[in-house]
């Protein structure tokens, strides 16, 4: 089995499930901090989504520290499987929610100027959110690339 | 190489591409024969995405096409290569677009009942332009998977 950045019981692969679970956390408090999320399904959906990427890159973080201390070599069939399955569902439904709330966030800012008609919406905590849950999907992307291709080699 | 279902030269292969290619282009049609859509720019970004994917699906339907004809051997690294990053390109772009009119017609059916209190704006289009767009996505995302494995092993 091939050795590559990223890979799980690796640093690298440990430097990425901190960044995904770091920004999914900001993302999420972000908007659940923000005035009138509760209005929007797509807001709803991106709080949902980010707390499973939380929680799923958080575990996998824990194991990849674990395996750190122990050296152990988590490069199994079997667990790498799993992480494919488990990572490509997540990166789907983070990118998914990222896009709905985009899509949200320029029909009420760009194109029915909703945010200067009613000033209580936090537009700005709502475009923080979604570019913070992009940047969560894209350190989630290189984890789904780099577990498919261990995998499939 | 291995053989793989809806690999390239192949009559699965052909299937799916002229699958992908047949909702993009009914999801694009519904959308842009819609009324009201252009004043909203994740629907316009949806005709775009569409456009491309109907593009590069029907070049490789054809592509296909020749091949069967022929029979000629498509499986070559460099030619595979060009094909997952052209498939992933179209496939993140698609996913997004459908992802983001999806959050937009969530928000105008039922967060702000806008489609009851606006009855020009032409909801059910907007509605079955999007499931086509998730369809046509489907089947292009079965492609991106093959040829990624293909590539890797």
């Amino acid at each position: 089995m091939k050795e590559l950045f990223g890979g799980p019981g690796k640093v690298s692969g440990l430097v990425l499930r901190m960044g995904q679970c770091l920004f999914a956390a900001a993302s999420m408090v972000v908007m659940a901090s923000s005035h009138g999320f509760a209005t929007c399904t797509a807001f709803c959906y991106l709080i949902a989504a980010m707390g499973l990427q939380v929680i799923w890159s958080f575990s996998l973080a824990c194991l990849d520290i674990h395996a750190l201390r122990l050296k152990r070599d988590l490069r199994n069939y079997v667990f790498l499987s799993l992480l494919v399955i488990g990572d490509w569902v997540t990166a789907i439904l983070s990118l998914a929610a990222a896009c709905s709330s985009a899509g949200v966030v320029v029909l009420i800012i760009k194109d029915t100027n909703m945010c200067k008609s009613t000033p209580k919406l936090s537009c700005h905590m709502f475009q923080i959110s979604v570019a913070l849950a992009f940047i969560s999907w894209f350190f989630l992307a290189i984890s789904s690339c780099v577990m498919f291709w261990l995998a499939a080699s």
